[in-house]
């Protein structure tokens, strides 16, 4: 996980709506942005369609797509198959057209040993695996899957090898279609945490840096289309403490107490209030980080609903119906 | 895991020690305090004799100990066996005296599926236990053990008992000497997370309240002494957010940088700021928690010290050299 | 475990069966047996009602209830339901009938850390439990719910505390109407594992023996009625090995190669067998078990249905519809 | 791990011994054979020098040596400190003469899943891992280090990956010197589980077999020599009841009880013997292994063993005396 690796889409999605509403013309050349609200979850869909598009948006051409929904954090097994369904149609919209069987490689990016990190390595134990079956017992199966296979390359920290490399080098031997990359993200908001769901065709940095020579997973780096898929499952200390003073100043300015400290804080820039706290922070709780008390439940429903989601969207076979096959 | 539950040791020892300088003669009828700070931890030993002494310090008659380390938190064996020497010793001093073979009954307080949570049961998995043995193959054994038995009662939230109704349950049945209860507390402050071993022979409350009966574990409630052995593992948001905005302040202070807010929150007091932190950030954040990213390595370090240094108090034959058996 | 404690269930309906058949009249004083097959399952009930049915059939007065399905083993959420159903029915018949809210104490014998024995532990941990709340927050909870409360008391070769004193140490604080333990079994013959639900209601001898005072939890030693719930999870290596040998045999013997040896075997009768293959196994791989590949994930399916089909039977609220909330 | 993959060094140090001693001259051309028995633990190392020597061994050039003591099993940190210092030496002298700062991929082989199979993925997670620290803040790392990187490429069936495409993959990218690939083996007999360690420089077949085109990891197919470590950990259903029943039919033997069913399995010879085995009891119990019940201690055991022999072997700094810091 990374303080700095999040998509921040739903940002993204605000800024973009909000240069939307500055715009009277209603529309930015090569940026489209549709929002939806359901019942139990909203969904916001931007795509990014020319180079004009990427300037104005700081973002590649591709689809940016946020399903959003407290729901996610409870044991609701039947919001959890609706948003499943939702998950399942965007990856479909993703994958690339082919024609014959799907290769698919699902990366589970993180670290198995920190709970709010193991989101990736969950998932792909979770995915229907076929890719040997068509190998070795090719009798087996069926035009129902599609020949997936998967990898939780583990972090650099544990390894020693970054991330991209393991996974270049397994593509090269491989040559799938398509790679589905699922990640832990930093949240940057405690808000935010567990009740996001973010995917995106341009591909994902994984893990949080020594040094900044981070290698991403791409089209461009890996050779196949790149889907990531991340959910923000932490926030750091200082982001927390961060929104809290804001939460605090904005309640003690809506009671007219203006204060100096306020002041010379707005004045910061936020950037700059961040970069403050962390550095009054570091040296003590440096290395903490927060957390839900849940976790591990948490990461089991969310698991799943993308697990489920990735094999709806890749086996042909698969469907909504066989969602609880794929809950343990 | 309470917010509350702490033992407020090295807060009550600094207090003590401001009593003690403003006090000229230098000393408080009923109170004894020493610190001693060796070269890889600090121990600080006070004791309240009177009642005069339990007015005056707020706590009941008895021995308060606590040991600081930051190499608690460090893969760091040789340093751990000192302090496993050190512990050891304190919890000889606060075992009851006797004739015979001492019957000890360990209790992992806590709960098994939250990381920073399962000291307790982590202690008592790692206890020599023997009990059984004298019961039922005494031959197995000899006078180099005591009977130690070890039980983690688990948590309200997922028993639905108290935890006080099930060790006294126990207690009613096995008759012990003496209780050694381990738990993992709250910090009030996060540069005390993992780094502070504190021991008390006048009991323990187990876990957070839902409502306020919680009954104490202590010789009154369990009719035999109990030492409790408590180690700060994580921090609750809101101290987190209250440490830093103090730093912060300070920092502003120090360069003069006088402000309405700081003077403001000062004005608060310390609970009122504290309670009004927790207002602004509990519903969205109410159920996070704050804690090191290498939490479950850390717990190893805690839970061998404190396993070990049970075990060489309490049966006559371990010593400091028996150190790597117990480890695992 | 044990290799000794199982109920041999299955075996006794058969040889009560055997009995029957022999009996022209096709009834035994005191004894009831029913059988049914159903389509996934096959369910006998045996219902011994006399003391001349005890002496019989060597087992007291009681019900003694078997679900057998091979799907079990399976990852078949469909077929799950319908067992859930029959084992909450089942329940239902033996629950003390009750005017006002039931007192449950569910028990989760074995040890959490040997995974073949963590069916008990893990049905604690997916049971509704309700009982503090009746006690601390009452308005938070309704008539849908009774007052259920569980614990997993470990096994005493690491607490050194026999159950039997744990669980009535707890009993008399809490005083439940009724028990419900749950413990993994040694089977009989190895094609029994992970198959095999057994259910009495004339209680359970928990762990194995190292002695032989084992106290058994049930009505006599409680002071309430105990419902025992078991699953064979293991074999040990005699069992199998003489499972074999009389498979090998027989096919020989199939093929007119009757040998001295077969005759040798089948002499000593079947007791003795057993004992001389313990005696010639025991030192190389005394401390053997013989369990699936896939056990984790079978103990899963194993608990899941056993946890549902308690909150079922004694959770008025709750129903077959709820059954995916307590699957995680 | 594989019934079939085990490299039966020991048995081959037998037939080795026994080729010897028939051949008055007391020695093979290309093959030599060492045996050291040391009071804690034997060592047999053989070495195949010559294509001669390959013809009568079956195996190819290289070195094979087994460390064999029951103390692996046990809680003896003593003892295996004398066994990290011979493991150590072994790896030593295999690794590649080299100047400068080796290049090592520790390769943990097996499923993170099922606890007989978690030796590799075990020892990956504790031995030091220093490639990444060279590459980003070569500042942090001295001569002391070697640059050591670790994958636990995880088993077929669960990634759809043949593990030697994802090794060679790796490979590709990071060139080690030198892959040191650790694996949990199928054991011959039930007497040597986990208390064998075999070492050779030969390469290793990781898996089990769906089909069986599994390529091996070796110098061949990897770029770079392999030096392969293997305990064997479990023993299937069969081969314990091929043993089993070899011992009572020859302390039977012994008795002069022969009998025609022995001599009929004698004249089967050994393989026969076991595949009529294997046949009677597949359709039951093919799937079931045999473990001993406190496997997830001695995992730690051995894995510790392995990871300290492993740093003390290529990293220069590191000596027997570290040996309680890669221990957790």
């Amino acid at each position: 996980m990374s303080e700095k690796k999040f998509l921040p889409l739903t940002d993204l999605a605000i800024e973009v709506g909000a240069i939307l509403e500055k715009d009277e013309d209603d529309d930015i050349d090569g940026i489209d942005l549709q929002i939806d609200t359901f019942e139990n979850y909203k969904k916001t869909h931007i795509e990014v369609f020319t180079e004009e598009g990427e300037e104005i948006i700081g973002k590649p051409i591709g689809h940016y797509i946020t399903i959003e929904s407290e729901h996610l954090k409870e044991n609701d097994p039947e919001i959890h198959k609706e948003i499943i369904e939702e998950v399942a149609d965007c990856l479909k919209g993703l994958l690339p057209t082919h024609t014959g069987t799907l290769k698919v490689l699902v990366i589970g990016l993180g670290n198995r040993q920190a709970t709010p990190d193991t989101l990736g390595p969950y998932v792909c134990d979770k995915v229907l695996v076929t890719r040997h079956l068509a190998e070795f017992v090719p009798d087996a199966i069926d035009e129902s899957v599609c020949h997936l296979s998967s990898l939780a390359p583990g972090v650099m920290g544990l390894t020693g090898i970054e991330t991209s490399e393991v996974v270049k080098g397994v593509c090269d031997h491989i040559n799938p279609d398509c790679i589905i990359a699922i990640d832990a993200l930093g949240a940057r908001s405690a808000s935010r945490i567990n009740s996001t769901i973010q995917i995106s065709n341009t591909g994902i940095s994984p893990g949080a840096g020594i040094g900044n020579k981070r290698k991403k997973l791409n089209c461009e780096t890996m050779g196949c289309p790149v889907i990531a898929i991340g959910v923000p499952t932490v926030v750091d200390a200082a982001t927390l403490i961060n929104d809290t003073m804001d939460t605090l100043i904005e309640s003690m300015l809506a009671e007219s107490i203006n204060t100096e400290f306020y002041s010379m804080l707005r004045d910061l820039g936020d950037q700059e209030k961040y970069s403050l706290i962390r550095e009054v922070i570091t040296p003590t709780i440096g290395n903490l980080f927060v957390t839900p008390k849940d976790m591990d439940e948490v990461i089991m429903y969310l698991g799943n609903v993308i697990a489920n989601a990735i094999n709806i969207a890749v086996h042909p076979g698969i469907t909504i119906d066989d969602v609880n096959k794929y809950r343990y």
